[in-house]
């Protein structure tokens, strides 16, 4: 099986209120079983989920660990409002569990990226990134006519491995993990344990496409490849993914 | 930028001792740019890195633990004489640190896609991945005139997302982290944590071709999104993917 996978160009930048869809309309035609990629930047955005660190006041918890860790205090609030919980922090990181669950660097609160010229805006993870992908997706299909799969997605470190890779953190109409677990290899031999994270994968696929400076938020993924995991319900969404803290074994 | 991945078809079922780039170069010619991604599995059969779980006798401990999480004692001296370390024992996983310093499941031992009738072979990581990638990719080089990236994969779990993905386990030829730290964004704003694992995000693209089922460990990658990311040097392999463990906030 084979797929391709094209960084779209020419999409300007995106402010609050902007409809995203429609910008990424006008550039590309998806077809049945296409997938869109969207880095959570551009979506964010779009939501208006974006703060100016001249409106946080730090809570003394902020401040503590902004001292402890050589970061601004504000950006530490920002992180620590849309956190549940801090795992650890250690050197310069903050790793969170977020209110949606994920657990990963600073709460997904970045400044790369934000609006040219707005040296003091931090970019959020959207509110409900399934949500947002499923609004993407019916926009998308009533404009086009065809509800390609939606996934919006962001870099993560990993535990035991350097770098970051892109991973899911909202889908519609994307299976997002692929259960083979009790089917058989090509041997005939049950599979115990395989149960892949195909929006993950498809995630870090597309990455491969942008560079950090090419503005490049949208990637359009085509071929039967992927197309056998886009389905037409919207299905569970990256939700799916997230391990429940009564089955992690790291925290 | 654009990439395509293609999994290649109709490779016969391989053995220790077998010509494993001959193989490959009889069904694919790769041109510069390209890169190779192969499951471990071809590699570890070709490299005879497969035991039968009949020769091999559990300790004391290999057997408590068995015991305790429902497995083969056999299976586990196996995990155990592939790791150096076991992190966690839960729900019938061992989440161990490999000879290699990978932290995966079962130090990376398995039984699914053995040989056909092996009933109780496992098979391991390759003794040293980056230098199989290395002899595969000199291989190659001098069968076809191109040395394409080569890059051996497992699918690994992660620590707070369900389900797996295929990561870089070796690689030849391969920039296999992508350093944006110190460089600028879009708008020109430094970005201070954007190092990205790219021969992880090859890995995982190459997977989406596959079927657990389909009998095809390799992958081929093609474009220039992939082809900046290959070096004519065979460079520092997926060993610096690792996260040495005196930087490890999760053990």
């Amino acid at each position: 099986m084979r797929f391709e996978a094209l960084a779209i160009e020419g999409l300007p930048e995106v402010a609050a209120g902007d409809d995203l869809a429609g910008l990424i309309a006008e550039r590309v035609a998806p077809v049945s079983g296409d997938v869109l990629v969207l880095a959570h930047k551009v979506v964010s955005k779009a939501e208006g989920r974006v703060r100016r660190l001249a409106d946080v006041s730090p809570t003394p918890r902020a401040a503590e660990l902004a001292a402890q860790h050589g970061k601004d205090p504000r950006h530490v609030q920002v992180v620590l409002d849309e956190s549940v919980s801090v795992l650890r922090a250690a050197r310069g990181v903050l790793i969170c569990e977020t209110r949606h669950g994920f657990v990963c660097a600073n709460a997904g609160v970045d400044a790369s990226n934000a609006r040219r010229g707005a040296a003091d805006e931090v970019i959020l993870l959207p509110v409900d990134p399934d949500a947002s992908a499923r609004h993407l997706r019916a926009r998308l299909r009533s404009l086009t006519g065809v509800g390609p799969g939606v996934l919006i997605t962001d870099s993560f470190g990993r535990a035991w491995r350097h770098g970051q890779v892109d991973v899911a953190v909202g889908c519609a109409g994307i299976i997002p993990l692929d259960d083979w677990r009790g089917r058989t290899d090509a041997s005939g031999r049950e599979l115990h344990a395989t149960w892949i994270a195909i929006a993950d994968e498809l995630a870090a696929a597309a990455d491969l496409t942008r560079t950090k400076d090419g503005a490049q938020p949208v990637v359009l993924l085509h071929g039967e490849a992927v197309a056998r995991h886009v389905s037409e319900a919207d299905g569970a969404g990256a939700a799916a993914i997230r391990r429940p803290k009564d089955e992690d074994l790291f925290r």
